[in-house]
C-alpha cells in the first residue's frame, strides 16, 4: 500500500533515553520482557477490540536514529555530558527482539495483555511511547466503531471523522481501524492508499452554496458521477431540494441529510422518493451520529440506509483514552532471570510473562478468560482455552506478512458474534466479562511481595 | 528544526477530490473564500487559545501530488471514467492562495474566524480536512492546557500524554500546543527536535524494577545525571524509598510521587526531606492528574512544586473534539464576487469574508468581540476594537516567517492575563464572553436569505 510514514526513534518519552544511558552505563544489557495492556475498561465499553499491530510491528522492524537525531540528542543539556560510547550505542540501535501479540480484531478486556515483548532492555523501553499510543489508539477507535457498527444493525457506517480526528494521521490511523471495527469504509483517502480501507464521499454544501443554483449544482455533479453521486440536500431546504432533482430528472444513488431531525426528515424524505420512483436511491444520513442517536432513529423507524459518522467516531468521543500501560514483568539479571511486579496502590503488576486462555462454551460463545503464566500447562487448571498470544516476531523479523485488513475485519465480525449475552449491548451491562488469573500466577505475586517485604 | 514530515495531499476526504473533479469539469475555477471557525465553545471550556498555524502554512506551501498519488486516484471506479485532464491538473497542483488568520497563542470564540482561505475554489476545498484536523486539534490541546496551567497557580506543568495520545504524530502535534498553552514541556523528544519544545524526563517504574535493588538505581541513576535526577519513589513503597535516597547519601533534584493520595503522601514526603536536610529536593507529583485535581491538591496544601499531565491534557479528555468548520463565504462568479451563506437548521454560516474587532477595557482587559464585514469601518460601529485577522500568505507563500514558539507562548500568556473576570475559572461561568456579529454583517445574512427565498 504504497510507501509509510518514517517515524523518527525520537517518537519517545525523555525518560526512556535517560534509563537507556543508565543502563548502558552501568552495562545494564539483560533480555526484559515488558507487557501492554489496559488495565481496566472505560466505564463505557464492555470489551475491546485489539488493532495497530500492524503499524507496530512495520515500526519495529525500522527503527533507528538518523545521525541529525543523534546530534540533536548530543546537544541537551542532561546528555553533554555522557560519553561517545553510547550515541555509538545508539548508532546502531536496532529492534532485535521477540513479540508475542493478540490478533487485530480479537476481543480484549482489562488486564490481558495485547502485547509482549522480550528484548535487551534498553531496546524494550526506547519503544515504548510509540507501542502504547499506536495499540491504544488504535484499539480506542476500533472498539469504538464495534458500538456504532453494532448499533447500525446492519445498515453500512462511513467513518467521516478525519476533520476532527486529532490530527491528520491520526485521521488515516482511525479510518483502519473504524475499518477493522466493523466500518464500510472511510472518507479519508490517505487510509485508502495507504492500507486498502474502501473510500466513500458525498457532496459538501459549500459545492451546492458556490453553484448557488442548487439544481444546476446537483445536476453537475450526477452527470459526472453517474454511479456514485450521493447529493446533500440540506443545504437550503431539504423537500425543496429533492423537487429539484425530480425537476431535472435525476436518479442519483442517494441523497444525504446532514441536519435537522433525521428521523422525520428521513421519513418525509423517503415517502416523496418512492412517490416519484426513486425507490433505488438511497437515504444517507451524518449530523452528530454516535451509537446512541442511531439506535434511536432506527427504534425510531427513520428509512436511513448508511450513516456517516464523525467525531464520535474518530475520536472515541465518550472515552477519549484507555489509559494503556507498558509493564516491566521479567528481566534477565546476572543469576538468570527474574520475575518482576509492581505493588503501587492499586496499580498491581503481576510478575512474569504471560497467557491469556479463552474459554468457549460448545457454540463457541466466550465463557471465562484466565491469564497465566506463559509457560503454564493448561491442564493444571482443568481447562482447554485457547491462547491468544502467539509469537510475531523473532529477532526484530517478522514471522509472517500480517493478515490483511479485510481479513482482520471478518476475524473482529465473528469474534463480536461470540461474545456473551449482552456484552453487545451499548448501554454496558453491570457484571463484566469474567477475567481472573490463574493459581500459579496468584502465588507468583503472593511470593514477588514476601520477597520484597511487602505484606 | 530538522525535516518536516511529508504530508501527501491525499489527507483530504474523498469528496474533496470529487467536488475538485466537478468544479474542474465544469470550468468552475472562481477564487473562492473559506473561514474556519468552531460554531460553539464545549460546555467544559470558555475560551480557546488559538494554535496549528505554523504546521498549517508549512503544509499549504509543500502541498503537491505524487505520481503514486495519481494512479492511486486513477485506479479507483469512482475516478476510473474520468479525462487525462483532470489528472494533469492534480500533478501541476499547487496552493497559490491568500491565507488570513488569528495569531497562534489569541484567545478565540465561538463563530470567529481563525483562519480564512481564498483561492481558487478547488485548492480551497482540497486543503479543508487536513486544515480542520490541525488547527482544530492543536487549538483543542492549546486550550486545555491553559486551563492546567491556570490551576497549578504558577507551579510547572510538563506534558506527560505522548503514550495515551491518538498516535505518535497527534503526542508531537499535542506537545506543541500544550506549550503554547503554557506548559513548561514535554515528556516528547521529538517535539523537542522538531519544534524547540523544552524536554524533560524522570525515571520509570521499570528501571526500579529492573535494578530490583530500589537503592542501587537511584544511585546509578543519580550518578549519571547529578543535576537532573527525578526520582521515582512509588513503586514499592514511597516513605521507604526516601530512606534509601537518604542512606545511599543523595541529593537528588526532584523526587517524583505516581499513585497513591498525592495531597497526604507529599506532605509526608517533604517533612521527611525537610528533615533530613533535602530541603532543595523539589516534589513532582503525577498519576491521572487534571485541571481539577491540579487544584484540588493546592487547596489542601500538598506541596508539589511541578506536575506531569498526561491522558487529560493530550486528548483533552473532558472535550475531547471542537467541532470546527469550515465554510464558503463568498465565491467569484462570471457576474463578479458574490457572498455564500447557508441556513440547514441550526447550521447557519453567515455570509462575506469577515474580520474580528476586540474591544478592551482602559486596562487591556477584553470587553467584546464583534464579528463584521472584512471590508467594514470600523466606526459604522463606533468602536475602536483591534482586528484580529492578518494576511500571513499570498500567492502561496508566507509573508513572513512564523514567530518563535517562545514567542508565541508569551503572547499567550499575556492574552490570557487580559481576558475578563470568571473566564480563567475552571468552572465555566453562567456568562459567556460577549461575541456578537455587526449590524452590517446581520443585514447581509436577511439579504441573502431572502435571495434565496428562505424567510
Amino acid at each position: 500500500m504504497a510507501e509509510s510514514l518514517r517515524h523518527s526513534a525520537l517518537f519517545t518519552d525523555l525518560y526512556e533515553l535517560t534509563m537507556a544511558a543508565a543502563y548502558f552505563e552501568n552495562n545494564f544489557r539483560g533480555q526484559a520482557s515488558f507487557e501492554l495492556f489496559v488495565r481496566s475498561l472505560p466505564k463505557e465499553r464492555s470489551f475491546l477490540l485489539a488493532a495497530g499491530l500492524d503499524q507496530t510491528l512495520e515500526y519495529l522492524e525500522q527503527i533507528h536514529f538518523e545521525n541529525d537525531d543523534i546530534e540533536y540528542l548530543r546537544a541537551q543539556p542532561i546528555f553533554s555530558h555522557l560519553s561517545n560510547s553510547f550515541f555509538d550505542y545508539l548508532k546502531g540501535f536496532r529492534f532485535s527482539g521477540e513479540v508475542w501479540a493478540i490478533p487485530e480484531g480479537t476481543p480484549v478486556f482489562g488486564e490481558e495483555p495485547i502485547l509482549r515483548i522480550t528484548a535487551p532492555i534498553i531496546e524494550a523501553q526506547i519503544v515504548e511511547t510509540f507501542l502504547l499510543s499506536t495499540i491504544t489508539f488504535e484499539t480506542l477507535i476500533a472498539s469504538k466503531a464495534a458500538r456504532v457498527v453494532a448499533a447500525a444493525q446492519g445498515r453500512g457506517i462511513v467513518e467521516f471523522g478525519s476533520r476532527r480526528a486529532h490530527g491528520p494521521e491520526a485521521g488515516v490511523l482511525a479510518a483502519r481501524a473504524a475499518y477493522i471495527g466493523g466500518c464500510t469504509g472511510t472518507s479519508n483517502v490517505e487510509a485508502g492508499r495507504r492500507f486498502g480501507v474502501p473510500i466513500y464521499g458525498t457532496l459538501a454544501h459549500s459545492f451546492l452554496m458556490a453553484y448557488q443554483d442548487e439544481e444546476k449544482g446537483f445536476q453537475d455533479f450526477e452527470k459526472l458521477f453517474p454511479d456514485h453521486a450521493v447529493l446533500l440536500i440540506d443545504t437550503y431546504d431539504t423537500l425543496d431540494a429533492i423537487e429539484k432533482i425530480v425537476h431535472a430528472g435525476l436518479r442519483p444513488r442517494a441523497v444525504r441529510l446532514d441536519s435537522g431531525d433525521l428521523g422525520q426528515l428521513s421519513k418525509q424524505v423517503r415517502r416523496r422518493l418512492d412517490q416519484v420512483g426513486l425507490r433505488e436511491t438511497r437515504i444517507f444520513a451524518s449530523s452528530d451520529l454516535d451509537e446512541f442517536v442511531i439506535a434511536d432513529l432506527l427504534a425510531q423507524g427513520a428509512p436511513i440506509d448508511n450513516f456517516g459518522v464523525g467525531s464520535a467516531l474518530a475520536t472515541s468521543k465518550d472515552a477519549p483514552t484507555l489509559g494503556g500501560v507498558y509493564k516491566l514483568v521479567d528481566v534477565e539479571t546476572n543469576e538468570g532471570p527474574s520475575y518482576r511486579a509492581k505493588f503501587s496502590e492499586n496499580k498491581v503488576t503481576y510478575p512474569g510473562r504471560k497467557q491469556i486462555f479463552r474459554m468457549r462454551d460448545e457454540n463457541g460463545i466466550y465463557q471465562e478468560d484466565i491469564i497465566a503464566c506463559a509457560d503454564e500447562n493448561c491442564e493444571d487448571e482443568n481447562h482447554d482455552g485457547e491462547p491468544l498470544l502467539s509469537c510475531v516476531m523473532r529477532q526484530g523479523k517478522r514471522l509472517a506478512a500480517s493478515p490483511s485488513l479485510d481479513i482482520i475485519r471478518a476475524v473482529a465480525e465473528k469474534e463480536i458474534a461470540d461474545l456473551p449475552e449482552g456484552l453487545r449491548d451499548l448501554r454496558i451491562p453491570g457484571k463484566a466479562y469474567p477475567v481472573r488469573f490463574s493459581r500459579k500466577l496468584e502465588m507468583l505475586l503472593a511470593e514477588a511481595k514476601q520477597r520484597m517485604g511487602v505484606v
